[in-house]
């Protein structure tokens, strides 16, 4: 299969998009009672309604293609195309209402992610990458930042929260090299990274529904994705990535991610 | 004078934040070096000739009126009505592609602030507070939600960064104490407490014209918003900001930071 051929993908999961957006857009900011589970009603009816959706979707479409997803059991997981879908990632962000949240739809082609798109339903914004075809932020070709080392780098990451333990100092570590770290930037950083807004992400917790589809978006504008050890993300990674434009301030912190410590 | 008298000067005021708005839109994500320092070219562009313009209107409408803002030096303080405006907040969001940074425009009146509006001019959001008109969020009529106490709490700060020492002990024990903490909010996160999606948020480093166009939009939500003894924002306050949906969240976040344990 030729790269051009992923371009039918391309199109079919921006209308995955649409409809995913549709229906977040009729729960955002919608009147609901506060929960002690963050991520209790009536999130969970946007996620799974819109994550039904794209099943029924992608099984009348591709019923040969598998399907992983955050709300239902994954199916056909050995099939040569797989799609990863997080109808809504950011779910934190969107109970309170703070539009950075996104829906996350990826295709992966024998295990290599070769489809992503990151689309912000609250904002009319949509990062889409696909291998063979440069990455685009509402259809205008986007690329990554130069930047000569992490020293001038700016740093996102979504909340301190997740990192803990031996996974804090080595946060800690990088996000006192950089020039400007960030917080609060759900999947929206990741597009920022595409555009060359942003030099360097940090997260832990991602699962593969969740990384998969940033891969193409990040990739096709120019710059890396990876796990902490600098190997590429598979089904089985631990869920710590870390996202560049450029490559060296990739391997920088890399290198202070795993014990270095800065010069 | 009365209180509905003070709805000319919000009138007024969203006109500033449209002129401010227009300017702010035209710099916002336009190619630039990267430079060494955050707040360096061109966002002083920005904010300079987004101050600049907002001083002349006022300047020609209210030649008595006194103007404070974060670029030029202030005039007139001891006027009966004093504009607070602060045309760049979130100046580390704007430069990094980030949508959230907005105008702030507030109106002391004898020290009072009677007007206050958060513009967000790449969202296209507005909330506009003023003493004896109910907060508005684009037009309609929005308000504070009840939290019944801080463990419930939805709590937001813009970065772990800011906090040092003494500071950095006391912001811990409040995150620690409630529900949900976020990060990355800037002032849009003062507008989500106005609507009723977030119960609490904890700062510091704030300047005058950072702080008081926030306080009508949160009173005249039903909200407060204090220093961190509980005492009223003044132009000597040192900075430190809990504004809170419900009064009884005030009330524990202020224990806490405080020094009183969480029982």
């Amino acid at each position: 299969m030729n790269d051009a051929a992923y371009g039918e993908f391309v199109a079919f999961a921006e209308g995955l998009a649409e409809t995913s957006g549709e229906i977040l857009r009729r729960y955002f900011r919608a009147p609901f009672e506060i929960d002690d589970k963050p991520d209790a009603s009536p999130v969970t009816p946007a996620d799974r309604e819109a994550e039904s959706r794209m099943r029924e979707i992608i099984a009348a479409t591709y019923p040969e293609h598998g399907v992983c997803g955050e709300e239902f059991a994954p199916v056909r997981l050995d099939a040569e195309f797989v799609w990863m879908i997080d109808p809504l990632d950011g779910t934190k962000s969107f109970i309170t209402g703070k539009p950075l949240f996104g829906t996350l739809i990826g295709l992966l082609h024998r295990g290599r992610p070769v489809v992503g798109i990151i689309d912000h339903p609250a904002l009319g914004e949509r990062w889409v990458g696909g291998v063979g075809q440069p990455t685009a932020f509402n259809g205008a070709r986007v690329g990554v930042r130069a930047c000569v080392s992490l020293a001038k780098a700016v740093l996102y990451t979504t909340t301190y929260e997740t990192f803990e333990g031996a996974d804090r100092e080595a946060f800690d570590r990088a996000r006192k090299a950089v020039r400007l770290p960030m917080y609060g930037g759900d999947c929206y950083a990741y597009g920022l990274i595409a555009s060359g807004f942003v030099d360097l992400i940090i997260e832990t917790d991602h699962g593969p529904d969740d990384f998969f589809p940033l891969v193409p978006v990040i990739e096709n504008a120019g710059g890396l994705m990876t796990d902490w050890s600098g190997a590429a993300l598979t089904m089985e990674s631990d869920g710590r990535v870390v996202a560049a434009g450029d490559e060296k301030v990739h391997a920088e912190a890399l290198a202070l991610l795993n014990g270095e410590h800065a010069p």
